[in-house]
């Protein structure tokens, strides 16, 4: 039996309607029970039409029983048809399912500025609907897929007083992810009991350690979108916000999201390396996460690493360039791992073999201490390989 | 005859002293008068040795004679050494050309991290104080390279009053280059006479126009410097600010920046195109400049347009992301060339053929109108390559 599995009262389903040649294209989640959801969505200014939508819905505060997602268009740059045809996916669900239209939230992944091929769409829906299973979940986690090589799934299991919860997010990373949220699709189901404030609230914070704490290439995607939804068939005493319980919520719901973002950047275009940039002694987490962001998002620092090419002067130059005022040239430390590189304003000359074992790891841990306070922040990235050129190139031919 | 030439009372030599295995390492210019100097220096928190000096150096407001230059180290995080050895530099310059310490500037450009090869430098000087001549341009061109391909050299021959006037630069590019100065060293000699106040002025814009409106890779080096020596030996009437002398000096400036600017970016490491940036439609320039910059340091941008890619939807996906609060996705327009791509917030669907002719010029100018004010801005950047990472992957090795 998988490790991963659907809380109670979910179904799931993955299907191939068509928008893609040959893999799963359509998924579809359904809780037979209402449903509380919160979402967090994508800073671009330009935002797809599903996202537009599924907002909407959100705001309307009825309880969600599903979602319905494509991968392979994004319905993003569609105008006014975008909308309307992000809507005839909901009523079809909506429909099969015997839900009202605000108890469905749309979502989509692919390429950008095509009208969404609906016909095929709606054909798959009701498909899609009769695939629904508890054994959905792997089927839904590689329908919502574009060019990520691995499935994205993660199921925490713990108590709540005397019951028994789970939580369960999928998602969908690859290029173009950054910490305001890129090109991602998360939808995590839950079937603990918990106040909507709540739920909120945890999954505000949830998101900002993990998704909001990695980058791959900078860029921050129109489609973004993180759903979360729970039924409240763990049976559990409702969790409600500064109580025992939410600490407990919010620590697996943090162990689900944080294990997902890592493994979007360990999936990550071309990439070969997991790196963690540490960056403490600033004056506030902001500044640290400002640092820790310019040089999680150097091209040169980012094909240093790829090369296996100790050239920390790259590191020292991005925390120079990340544009803080009281950062000091002469009291910035540069670690790797447990090796201090930079102090006082110069190299500290280790034994270059130290370094490239370093260098060599599949695990590249950077520390930068600017001296200058007492906050910190982490952010994850990947190296830049010339695949992520190759893949990107050529995405739409 | 070369169409590039020295201004007046100018003598340059540029020779290889051995920092390098192979190519010219060591660059002299030399004014037999006293020029006027002014300097524009990397924002970089992390300054390099040099430029540390060379600031100290203008601020005591001496007239400058001399300025030595060498590649492939940047005598950059050094430390207290670091300081010392580009203090050397000039102290055997001064003896070598009979000048007093605070008449000679220093630039290094290169690898980060490594203390110089003082010595052979030291040794290397009376070499190039004898190789100075009035033929010296090239040589001196060619010693400051890296990892550039072509040389970099403008000249400007114009009039002032009656007077013939000249303004060369020089300039050394390649990766690493970003709106905010980046691993680059520029020249400039003129034997314009201008008033101290003028020339500082004048740099100024000029640099705002030119090396600070081009994007390699959005990084921001240790070591970039632009100075420019006037020594008024083409005895026009000074020149002051805020005549039309001025504005004649400035126009001619302005072409020898702008012209060095776009040869870095044509010379960007692994650059196969040149693509123009301009957003219209903003309400503040710097808004403008923000929205164009990040669609210039856009890697999926950078990389569909390497790619032939005519994914235009990574533009429109920049816009957005580009953080400005008053862009709204119907007023956006996109386009390039002369098609109009994107309009009332979505594709217009112009024939494929069209883009892909375009997307295959050597040459791609993108316009983007935000529609929400009269201000503008362009930027100028290349496409990011694989070449691009091999080179920077393996910098060191």
């Amino acid at each position: 039996m998988s490790k991963y599995k659907l809380p109670k009262g979910f179904l799931a389903s993955g299907i191939h309607c068509g928008i893609k040649r040959f893999n799963k294209d359509l998924g579809l989640i359904y809780s037979k029970f209402p449903s509380r959801a919160a979402g967090v969505f994508t800073k671009n200014k330009v935002k797809a039409a599903p996202v537009l939508v599924t907002k909407e819905i959100l705001n309307k505060k009825k309880s969600i029983h599903a979602v319905i997602v494509n991968s392979g268009n994004a319905n993003c740059c569609t105008g006014w048809y975008g909308v309307r045809d992000a809507k005839k996916m909901i009523h079809a669900v909506s429909l099969a399912l015997k839900l009202k239209f605000s108890n469905v939230c749309v979502a989509s992944t692919g390429i950008i500025g095509r009208r969404l091929p609906l016909d095929i769409i709606l054909a798959g829906i009701p498909k899609a609907v009769n695939g629904l299973s508890e054994k959905g979940l792997i089927s839904l986690a590689k329908a919502i897929l574009t060019t990520d090589k691995k499935l994205k799934i993660e199921t925490e299991l713990f108590n709540v007083g005397r019951k028994e919860v789970i939580i369960t997010g999928i998602c969908k990373g690859a290029g173009m992810i950054n910490p305001n949220m890129a090109t991602m699709l998360c939808f995590i189901m839950t079937d603990a009991r918990i106040d909507k404030d709540a739920l909120k609230t945890a999954l505000r914070e949830s998101v900002d350690q993990s998704f909001n704490s990695i980058t791959i290439d900078g860029d921050m995607s129109t489609n973004d979108s993180v759903l979360i939804l729970a039924n409240g068939e763990a049976d559990n005493r409702i969790i409600k916000k500064d109580t025992k319980e939410y600490d407990i919520f919010l620590k697996y719901l943090n162990r689900v999201t944080f294990e997902l973002a890592k493994d979007i950047v360990k999936d990550g275009e071309g990439a070969t390396k997991f790196v963690t940039v540490h960056v403490k002694g600033a004056m506030t987490e902001e500044d640290a996460k400002r640092v820790a962001r310019r040089i999680a998002t150097s091209l040169l620092v980012k094909t240093s690493i790829h090369g296996e090419d100790p050239n920390w002067g790259r590191i020292a130059a991005s925390v120079g360039a990340s544009g803080i005022e009281y950062i000091k040239q002469n009291k910035i430390e540069i670690w790797l791992d447990k090796v201090c590189l930079f102090k006082s304003g110069k190299f500290t000359n280790p034994q270059p073999a130290r370094i490239s074992r370093i260098y060599k790891q599949r695990n590249v841990e950077m520390l930068v201490n600017l001296n200058n306070g007492k906050k910190e922040a982490k952010i994850f990235t990947c190296d830049l390989s010339k695949r992520y050129v190759e893949i990107n190139s050529h995405y739409m031919t």
